[in-house]
């Protein structure tokens, strides 16, 4: 069942054992690629809670290191990302995403947070309004 | 010039100032995607040094934790990266980088690190031999 990415809390319990929290002090490192075009959208971090979550409910959820908090993609923005397949790296320390993103990725409007080249030209339209969607802010 | 991917000593010292070192003490996060199909190859780490090194020379360079060096990917087997465009995130830790890799690009002989399901299942056939080519090991 190679597509399978909803687990229950004891298949999900057995698959994190085989995953290695220890490189990164309790995190593992997250890319979210669209699984339609295979366009990467974002990097994160999960820890073990999120890693569960989201495993569970087949929805992304990840780790701030920043605020030190599990959050789900899409809770206040509606823009949630669906899970559609997970692969794991050969250390076992990375874990690749491919999801159905809802509108958009990037908390600063656009489709991927990697809107830019290195040398400062953006590649994207913005395709939301921070302002408008973050309302809380 | 969006898809510029080898820079002199001088640009390239300005474009990592405009890079955040700083939230993993000295290092940034790295995907390497295949530029012809997108597919994700890797994820890895780059330090200063090895970010220089890379956008002078137009190879990927990482950095390894474990051994605490930097390594030129492909030094030992041939299996070079060369690097076709270079993205980086809305929060400037996170660096994209779009490939045309040799060959492979995972020491165990897989095409891509991520060959396998979180659940176990091989996705990807193995493309080389990691004994014949690594003779050292």
């Amino acid at each position: 069942m190679e597509n399978k990415v909803v687990f229950s809390v004891d298949e999900a319990e057995e698959i994190i054992k085989g995953i290695d929290f220890k490189k990164m002090n309790g995190l593992v490192l997250v890319i979210a690629q669209d699984s339609k075009n295979n366009k990467v959208l974002m990097q994160a971090f999960m820890n073990k809670e999120s890693l569960m979550k989201t495993l569970t409910t087949g929805l992304m959820h990840y780790y701030s290191r920043s605020r030190k908090e599990i959050w789900q993609k899409g809770i206040s923005s509606g823009h949630v990302q669906k899970v559609k397949q997970i692969l794991v790296d050969c250390d076992q320390d990375s874990l690749l995403f491919k999801v159905e993103p809802i509108v958009a990725s990037c908390h600063k409007g656009y489709y991927s947070c990697f809107f830019r080249t290195i040398d400062g030209t953006i590649i994207e339209p913005k395709v939301f309004s921070p302002e408008e969607v973050y309302k809380e802010k």
